[in-house]
C-alpha cells in the first residue's frame, strides 16, 4: 500500500458547501490523509472548523501555514484551496513557493494576469497543479472525449452547451443567510464575473474537455436578471471554431426550476454524443439516422471509464464519485512528480492549470464582446 | 351535423410529404371533403395524384383551378397551399382573389413584402388565412400558453428553444432522390432562407406562440454546413426582449441523429415550462427549487387543451392530430366567417396571416444580423 | 384510387368513447365511408348520434339494420360493433348471418362459447372478423414482434406484462354520471371480467402478439379494492410456458395515478425488449450486457412498421393512428376476400376472431384459478 | 470530533466485489477507521489484501481476530461480515461473543433458525447488528417511506417489486474466472437461496421498508433458466397483505440488459410512488387522477432525506453514500451504546437483525411455496 499523501486545506470551514466535497472526495478512496488547515479567515471559526473536521494542525492564516508545513518533516504534501475565488492566486503562490503541491477550485484566478503568473509559477517549481472541473472526472465524460478523439462523431460540427441553475432566482445574497451567495455576488471576493465565472467556466470547460476543441472567436452577452445584484447572473453566448464549427454557450443561475443542469451535446458529421450531469450514469450516442444508445458508466468497454468508476453496471455513482477522481488522478501525478517519474497515462485527463488559464481567457472574451454590444471578439 | 367544407388542394402529389399529412388532417375531424386539386405542375401527375387521393376534380393549373372552382355553385370553401415555398404567395393571391378561404403552409412566402401584401389582401377580402404553423395544435402547447398568460410563471425572463433534425445532414439533394432536399436547398424556390425559413421559423413561432412574446432585437449567424449547398442549413441567434427577457434559438437540419426535435424551454421568475415536439403528450412545469410536474395531455383540466384532443388520458395523440386541430379551427373559423357569425372564442389560437408576417420579419432580421456579421438588429 | 368501403356502426352513440375512436380511425387512412349505424339502443340517442357523426342512415335497431343493408344494392360492406361486451355475439351473430365483414371491438364475447360459435360462423361465412386489439397497430409493437421472430432476442425467457389505470380507483359507478364505467362494472353487461375483461385480454394479446407463445398454464387472482364493486378491478397472474419460459401479468383499473400504462418487456437469452404505450414512438431494446438502444418508429427499416406509419422520423404518431392500422389492414384483407383474392401479405397482422377467442380462454382460466385459490391451470 | 470508531472486516480480500464497497461506505462519512482484517481464509491473500488496503492489524482467522481484538484496548469497535453467506452467522457470532458490534452483508445467515439465534444474541449482548440493506439508504427511500407513514399514499393497495439483472444470464461459474458467480451459485456457500437469496431478499426488503408491510401469505416460484445450475437465478412471486392489499414481486438474474435494475412501485388510494434503483436522484409521487411530480433529493423538504444527503440539489448521489448512510447511522447507534444513551431518532431508519430475520422468513416462504406447487403459504 502506497502510504497515504498528507493534505492540507485552506477555506472550507463550517457553512461552506465546497470544502465539505473536497474532503470526502479525497478521503473517498484513500488516498489522502487530511492533516492541516487554515479553514476561516476568523481564527475561532477557523478553529472549531479544524476540530469538527478532524484536522490535527489547525492554522489561523495560511501565509502561516504555507511556512510552516513546509518546514515539517511531516509537513502537508499538498494544500486543496477552496476560498472564494480572490483568494485563489494569493493562497495558490504562497504554497507554490512553498515547493507545496496545489489542487485549486475554479475559476483558477480572478483575472488572466494572475492566472497566467500562477501557471508559470507552477511549471518553474515542478508542482502540480490540479483545478478542480469536477465534470471532467465523471467516467462517461472521460469516455464521450475518448468517443470523439476515436472519430466516432465525425468531423464535430456543433456544439451545445448550457448549465442552468436557480439558486439565484431571487435576491438570497440580500439576506445575509446564505453564505455562498454572499460572497458569489460580491465582485470583490468573486471577481467580475459572476455566474461567468461560477458555472459558465464548468460549461466551457466540458464543452473543451470533450470535444478537443476551444473556439476561437464568440459572441457573447452577460445580463443580470435580478435587481439590484452587482455582477452577472445569466451569460448566453455563440460560439465559432477555427474549423467551421459552431455552438451556443449558455449559463444561468436564474432558471427557475433548473437545479444543477449541465448538459453538453456535440453533433458531429457521423453522430451525436449528449450527457446530462444529473444523470451522470448514462451517455447518449445517437448515429445520424439511426438508434439513440444509452452507453452506461460500467459497461462501456473503456479503460479510461474504468479506471474512473468503483462499482459494477447499475450501481449509480455520483458527484462525489466524479470529484473524487480528480483526487484520486492528483495522487497517482504527485506521487509520481515526488518520485521524479513520468506521469501515469491513466491520470492524464485531470484538469491543469493551463485549463485554468483557458477559462480565464474566456472569461476576458466574454466581457469583451459584451462590452462591445456582443461583437465577435477572440478568445 | 354541419355540412362539410369543401376543400381544394393545390400542391402535394406524388412523393410529396406534406400534402399527405395536410389530407389526413383535413379528414381526421370530419370537417372537409377534399373535392378538387392541382395537386402538381405536370398534368399527368397531377391527374394520377388527384385520382389517387380520390379527389374528384382535378386541374393542370391552379389559376384555372381558382377561377373553376370560384364558378361553381359546389365550388371549394377553402384551398390547402402545399406547394414548395415560392408559389405559396402567387396561389394564394389567386384564390383570395377568387374569394376562397386559404390554409398555407409555412413560410408565408419568400419575401417580407410578398407577405404583407398577402395580409392585406386577406384582411380586404374578409377571407380566413390559417398558416399551418403545426406545433401550435398540440393541446399541451395551447396549455403552455395559457399558464404563461395566466401568470403561472411569473415574469417571463429566458427563452431557450431549438429544432434539431439531420435529415440534410449530408448533400442528398444531389442524388436527386429526395424531392424534399431538392428544392427545399434550392433558392430559386424555397426563398433566401433554408434551414431558417423552413424550421427556423417554426421554433420562432412556437416560442412566441407560448410566450406571448416577441423578440426586440436579435444577433444571428447563418451557416451552411454541406459543401456545396446553396441555402443555409444552420441558424444560431440570442434574443433580446423588450422588457429585459434573453432568449437562444438554435434551428439545424444537420444535427445528425435528431429526428425533429424542436424544443421550447421557458424560465421565468416563478417556474419553467418544458416541452418535446416528440413527446408531445407531456409537458414539465417546474416551480422555483421545487418538484418538476409531468402535466399531460387529457389531465390538465384546461379548456384550451380539451378543444383539441380527441381521446382520454393515456392515449397518446400526435402530430396528425396537432395537425388536424389547425384543420378543426379553421373549419370552425370558416363557417362562422361564411355565416356573418363573430369567430367562436374556442378557435381563437388558430396560426394567422400575421403569425406569417412575423415570421418573414424574423427571417428578414437574421438574414440581416448575419450580413452585419451578427450585430443586433431589430426584428 | 379503390373505392371507399362502406362501413355501418352498431353501438357508440353520444357520451360513448370507443364508438368515435372507431370512427376518426376509419376515416384517417381513407379507406371507409361511415353510411350507416344503430347507435343506441334509445331510438332518439340513435338518431341525434347519428346526425351528430353525419350518418346518412340510422337504423333503431341493429337486428333491422343487418337485414336492411344486407338487402341494399349500396349497402355496408361491413360493421363496426362497438356496443357493451354482452352485445358483441348476437350483434356479430347477425350481421355474420347476413353476409356482412365484422369489425368487434374487444373481449369477443363474453363467454368462451359464444366466442368459439362467432369464430366458427365467420369461417364458414367466409366473412372477415377483426378483432380491435388495438395496441397491435403500433408500428413498433409489430416491429417487436418482427425482431423476436427473428431471433434477435434469442429465446425468450421472460414476460413481463401489465396494464395499470385508475380510472375506477374510486366507485364513480355509483354517481351514474360515467357510462362507460357503469357498464363495465355490471356484470350483465360486461360479462364475468371486469378489469380481467376490459384492460387484462389487452394486455394477455399484446404480449402473445409479440412474443407468438401463449402460456400453457397460469396461477391468478381476482381481486376488487373498490367496496360494493360486483366485478373484478385488479388481476394478477404468474405464467408458464410450455418451453420454460415464465412470466407475470398484471392488470389493474385502480392503480392511483396511472393513465393507460400498458408495458410489456420480453427477455430473451441475447437481449430484452420493452415497449410501453405511452410512449408508442420508441421501442427499447438492450443487448444482453450492453447499451439500451431506442428504436423509434420511423428509423427502424423494417417493412411491418413502414406499413403501420403515415408520417417522417420525430413526427410521433399515437392511439389514433394505431387504431386507424387495423382499419386499413381491415380494408385491405376486405377488398382481397370480396374480390376473392389471397389476402394481402403486409395485412397479416391484423387481429382476429381467433385473438378473441384466445382471450376467452384466458378469461376462462384465470377466473378458473382465482377460484381454486391460485392453483396452476392450463390455458 | 468525535473519535473514529475502530472498525474491522471479516472477507472482501482481492478480487471481492463487496468489502471494497464497505471500505468506501466506512470511509465517506469519516466515521470509521479501517484497523483490523482477516480478508481471507488464504493467509497470503488475507495478508495481501490487507496490505492493499492499509490495514494495520491482519489476521488469518477470524476466530483469532475476534479473540484478539476484544483483547486490545485500541481493538475494534465493530466488524464489517462481508463473507459468502455461509459464514455469516459463525463469524457474527464469535463477535457478538467476543463483545463487538456488527455490521453484516445481507442474506442475514442461510437459514432462519441461524438467524433466530444470531438475533437473540445480539439482544443478550446489546450489540449493536446492522444488515447492510444498501438501498435502504437512499435519501430518497427514506423519503418515500415517510410520504406512506404520513398517509400521502393513502391506504396501500398495491405493491410492486422487481429487481432484475443479466449478470447470470450465461453459465459464468462455470468459467472460475467470475468468483462472484461461483460462490453465489454453490448452495453450499449461499446458502438455498440463489437469486432469492442475493437480490430477491433486496426486493423483498425494500418493499417492506417503505410500505411498512409484509405479505400474510404469498404465491410463489422458482426457477432455474441456466442449464447446470445448481440454484435459483429467477423467481416470481404474488402477494397478499392482512388489509386486503395485493403484490407481485419479481427477481431474476437472468434477464438480459438488465444491469442493476431494483425497482418499488406502491400504488394507494390516494397516489402512487414509483423508485428506481439506477435513477436514485428521484423519486415519482402521482397523484390519483393527477400530474406526476419528480421529487428529488435535495429538494424534498424532509428531514430524513436531509440526513441522508451530503451535496446539494442536482448534484447526483449514488450507491456508495447510500451504503455509506447505512454506516453514519451505524456509527450514531454504536456511539450511543458504548455510551449507554439512547439511539439517536435521526438514525433509526438503520436496517436491522429483525430486517434480517423477516428476510429469511420471507427465503422459507418462497421455498415451501413454491415446493408446494405454488399454494399461498404464510410468511
Amino acid at each position: 500500500m502506497t502510504r497515504r499523501l498528507r493534505l492540507g486545506m485552506v477555506g472550507g470551514g463550517q457553512g461552506a458547501f465546497i470544502g465539505a466535497v473536497h474532503r470526502i472526495a479525497a478521503r473517498l478512496d484513500d488516498r489522502f490523509e487530511l492533516v492541516a488547515g487554515a479553514l476561516s479567515s476568523d481564527p475561532q471559526r477557523a478553529q472549531s472548523s479544524a476540530a469538527e473536521a478532524g484536522i490535527a494542525r489547525s492554522y489561523a492564516d495560511w501565509r502561516e501555514m504555507a511556512h510552516a508545513e513546509a518546514a515539517r518533516d511531516d509537513g502537508i504534501d499538498v494544500v486543496a484551496i477552496v476560498t472564494p475565488n480572490h483568494l485563489h492566486a494569493p493562497v495558490a503562490t504562497a504554497f507554490l513557493e512553498a515547493g507545496i503541491h496545489v489542487i485549486c477550485d475554479k475559476p483558477l484566478a480572478i483575472s488572466l494576469a494572475e492566472g497566467e503568473a500562477l501557471a508559470a509559477l507552477a511549471r518553474s517549481k515542478r508542482r502540480l497543479f490540479a483545478l478542480t472541473h469536477t465534470y471532467s472526472g465523471y467516467p462517461l465524460v472521460r469516455h464521450a472525449r475518448e468517443l470523439i478523439e476515436a472519430g466516432e462523431l465525425g468531423t464535430v460540427r456543433i456544439v451545445q452547451v448550457e448549465y442552468a441553475q436557480d439558486w439565484l432566482a431571487e435576491p438570497v445574497e440580500t439576506t445575509g443567510a446564505n453564505r455562498q451567495a454572499v460572497w458569489r455576488t460580491d465582485p470583490s471576493l468573486a471577481g467580475p464575473a459572476g455566474c461567468l465565472g461560477d458555472i459558465g467556466t464548468h460549461a466551457y470547460h466540458l464543452a473543451a474537455f470533450v470535444t478537443g476543441m476551444t473556439p476561437s472567436t464568440l459572441a457573447a452577452e452577460l445580463h443580470t436578471f435580478v435587481p439590484g445584484r452587482r455582477i452577472d447572473d445569466h451569460v448566453q453566448a455563440m460560439l465559432r471554431y477555427a474549423d467551421g464549427a459552431r455552438g451556443m454557450l449558455w449559463a444561468s443561475q436564474v432558471a427557475s426550476g433548473a437545479e444543477n443542469a449541465l448538459r453538453l451535446r456535440v453533433y458531429g458529421t457521423k453522430a451525436n454524443l449528449a450527457f446530462d450531469q444529473e444523470q451522470p450514469n448514462d451517455l447518449w450516442l445517437t448515429p445520424l439516422g439511426g438508434a439513440a444508445q444509452r452507453l452506461t458508466r460500467a459497461r462501456v468497454k473503456s479503460a479510461v471509464a474504468a479506471h474512473a468508476t468503483r462499482v459494477p453496471a447499475g450501481h449509480p455513482e455520483g458527484y462525489l464519485e466524479a470529484f473524487a477522481q480528480l483526487y484520486k488522478d492528483a495522487a497517482l501525478q504527485i506521487e509520481a512528480i515526488d518520485s521524479g517519474l513520468p506521469v501515469p497515462a491513466e491520470s492524464r485527463l485531470l484538469t491543469t492549470v493551463d485549463d485554468g488559464v483557458a477559462g480565464l481567457k474566456f472569461i476576458d472574451a466574454v466581457i469583451a464582446s459584451h462590452s462591445a454590444d456582443g461583437a465577435w471578439v477572440a478568445v
